[in-house]
């Protein structure tokens, strides 16, 4: 085990890296191995009441960086998308109950093939849904995808468009989350997210492993693919980021390991690559 | 067999599409089906020799609307990439005796984390083999790849990007190729592809599956995805392109067709979903 635990501090897990634990033991573990914060998922979170959840993570000194997710607003009926939009309230609530920093909203594919009116709609459905967060406390992290998810997972796929839409929807409620493995193909990303800074609410890291194994569950643990995350972080801090890097895998390799031996490797990993 | 053959005179096939046929085979094939143009690769060129299928080309009134492809740049070492070089202004010479209106370029990935470092690199590499190309009388197609292939196959990974290297290497003989499968899920492309108007040689075409079932061999049949290929076509006319649309699916399902069906089926497609 590392002794220095000092970069832990900077390092939230996401739930999605652990999926064998519940949110309690993720809280616990992350405790445990002195991380900062954790990101839950609202199924798990769900299981065992956000209520419990937040009393834990207080008492215990961990974050709640992040609730995944919102989002996926757009479906192929009006009576779908309606109550889609009625989950989304329902996010902000679990979020709020549970003191999570953000509610990171995925802005799900376009039911059709009309892709600029589906953007149009999130847009809207976006702003819908910031003035009940507002009221709640809540702040939405819009999190523009990878374009590899453009046609089943997210219409939002670039920083400029995200950053677009975040300050259409609500200044201060509305912001965005980054990650690593969504956006370090883009040419203008250390301009994008200078631009982008005093919007940032949450960083995200992963690695981009080449060719990518899987399209959903094909994420790198940091150091094993193409991404220069110590640059990346650098660029995200030297833009004024000062919250915690969350890392979110979704990799069956890595959740073939013990949790807690992940959260090691973690730590290792980010202080060798990304610190 | 559709009686109106008037929309063929649009099409060009890329022999990725029916590679069971060789390039001669390729080149008979669409001048009996009524395609105006075809894409050939260099391997399958090289097997039958570029000036016997020129000539058979230039018999049969087929157009040869690319070479693929030319590119991949940067090797780990400085002989290797010497050496890849080299085997670019082959490429281009190839190009030369079949007579391609334009060698297509894959830029590669960066051998290492430095992909702002590779990417100057590439841009470099293409000012000098711009040079030769100019000689040769061959115009240079850079390729923007989906940022689905930044990690493996291309630095270049938005239109932007490749317009601006375009420029950089020399006004008129490099220019660029675009795929719809590539550029779709740009949030600007109408006005990128605007502002890169009279910089397009060819525009290729393929649909994006969602999700896609394979990053290499996935791409769809006209029709198939999420594109919305009929606005992609008007916005390329729009912008000024008069060239042929080159049809390019790399898919085992599409490979398992009788190839003469599979231009049956992208002439019928291409009605349908994108004229």
């Amino acid at each position: 085990m590392n002794p220095d635990w000092s970069a832990r501090r900077d390092l939230s897990i996401n739930q999605a890296t652990v999926p064998r634990w519940s949110a309690s033991e993720v809280i616990e573990g992350c405790a445990r191995a002195g991380y900062a914060g954790v990101g839950l998922w609202r199924d798990r979170v769900q299981a065992e009441g956000p209520g419990l959840l937040a009393k834990r993570a207080r008492t215990l000194g961990v974050e709640v960086t992040s609730l995944c997710r919102g989002g996926f607003f757009l479906a192929p009926t009006t009576e779908g998308t309606k109550a889609r939009i009625e989950d989304n309230l329902r996010a902000v609530d679990e979020a709020a109950e549970l003191g999570a920093a953000v509610l990171a909203l995925v802005c799900g594919p376009a039911p059709g093939r009309d892709l600029a009116g589906a953007r149009q709609a999130v847009a809207a459905a976006i702003a819908e849904l910031a003035a009940y967060a507002a009221t709640a406390g809540i702040a939405l992290g819009i999190e523009p995808l990878h374009p590899l998810y453009c046609g089943d997972r997210s219409v939002v796929v670039t920083l400029p468009q995200a950053l677009h839409m975040a300050r259409c929807a609500g200044k201060g409620t509305v912001g965005l989350v980054l990650d690593s493995y969504h956006l370090w193909w883009d040419p203008e990303l250390e301009r994008n997210i200078s631009q982008a800074a005093s919007a940032v609410l949450l960083v995200q890291l992963a690695d981009w492993l080449a060719p990518p194994p899987d399209p959903l569950n094909g994420r790198g643990m940091l150091g094993d693919g193409c991404i220069d995350l110590r640059a990346f972080c650098r660029t995200v801090r030297s833009a004024g980021y000062a919250g915690k890097f969350e890392v979110e895998i979704f990799n069956p390799e890595v959740w073939a390991l013990d949790p807690a031996d992940t959260l090691e490797v973690v730590a290792l990993r980010y202080e060798e690559h990304a610190r």
